[in-house]
């Protein structure tokens, strides 16, 4: 059984191998994507009402890098700092054309409960906005995430074994991020917080346990003061 | 006038101030203070709603020091993981004797709302216990803080100038925690997220303005490639 969360993986993974596609296709390595403020603000405590993993509260970066099928993608979000009511302003100022995309419709329930609901309470209750708080929280978290990205050694992803005694003397917020981004390079599905901290307890050699259970079938495994996925 | 938060700050600067005291009149170096899973939890809301500061999102940590007026003093906090309901419950069963902090009562406004307002309400829309992933945020943003931390330099608090150019050429996390633990070991009160952004500009020598004001009528110069405090 695919839980919820798994599904909404998989339709982002496949949104981004199409993207990926066009992209081969049309000889481009940069795709800009509409995500405004009020989308940052939203999916930021959508990530930290349902447990973001490593790095989940940065989730929307103004820049970032992916890559997918071995294409290398740089996704730029220049609307991150722009609300949804400044970019409806301009287009009506300026009568622009415009289409709603249909899928926004699916991620309607949950969005619509945090804009409609949760921080209208919030703000009643602080008798203040709170969207401009929350939109710097999102923000620093992104920065620091790119921080902690470019700490990540560049031939990570095409390592097969890591070694343990020198991944166990880099700070926590390094190991997790390491774990992460070596566990999605082996095409581990569904990267929650547990999965993570579960491997990152195989680099603790006190711990009898030599071996984690990935889904799938597969499992991590510490031989020889290494790490695998089997 | 001083603001609410100027209080606040004012308040813990006077507890830790006779914290510190203490300490040196019983010749410790470590205080532990009861902070529990729940204070965690609503002090990492209260800051995301408020505005919290760099770092301001990891308020409480499970470990951390600080230097007052040159005493460096350890705080730990081990109740971090345990909610206050499984307190209550040791408390109960060994009948154990407790008082009843009352300065608590003063945090009760705010903190109540949260509480008994603010959660709940998150809660029902989306269906399902929310302390624990808050508390993974909150937990997460506290190693990165601790990871931060450590970045810093040793001598950082007694520089009476900064170089500008190697502060810029660092990652902007880095930057607003060296700028904010500078400026605090300067004495400068109030230290928001916006005056240390403010402080952070005067690094761009494109901007023309060269001067920064701070609380209490001094300001931030920068002169010969360096700022200083006046």
């Amino acid at each position: 059984v695919r839980t919820k969360q798994s599904i909404e993986t998989a339709a982002r993974d496949a949104r981004y191998k199409f993207f990926a596609q066009v992209a081969r296709r049309r000889r481009c390595r940069t795709i800009f994507l509409g995500h405004h403020a009020d989308d940052l603000v939203e999916t930021f405590l959508i990530n930290l009402f349902r447990g973001a993993g490593t790095g989940g509260l940065s989730a929307m970066r103004g820049v970032s890098v992916r890559k997918i099928d071995k294409v290398k993608l740089r996704v730029v979000r220049p609307l991150l700092g722009i609300s949804r009511e400044q970019i409806d302003d301009y287009v009506r100022k300026h009568r622009l054309k415009f289409r709603e995309d249909a899928s926004n419709k699916n991620l309607a329930p949950l969005r619509n409960r945090i804009r409609h609901r949760i921080i209208p309470e919030i703000e009643k209750q602080l008798g203040r906005n709170v969207r401009g708080t929350i939109w710097r929280a999102a923000t620093i978290a992104a920065e620091e995430e790119n921080f902690f990205e470019a700490l990540l050694p560049d031939k990570l992803s095409k390592l097969t074994a890591l070694a343990v005694k020198p991944l166990r003397a880099m700070p926590i917020a390094v190991q997790r991020r390491m774990l992460h981004e070596w566990l999605r390079a082996r095409d581990v599905p569904d990267l929650s917080f547990d999965l993570v901290e579960r491997v990152r307890a195989l680099l603790d050699l006190s711990n009898r346990a030599a071996k984690t259970n990935l889904p799938q079938d597969r499992h991590v495994r510490r031989r020889a003061g290494q790490i695998f996925v089997e």
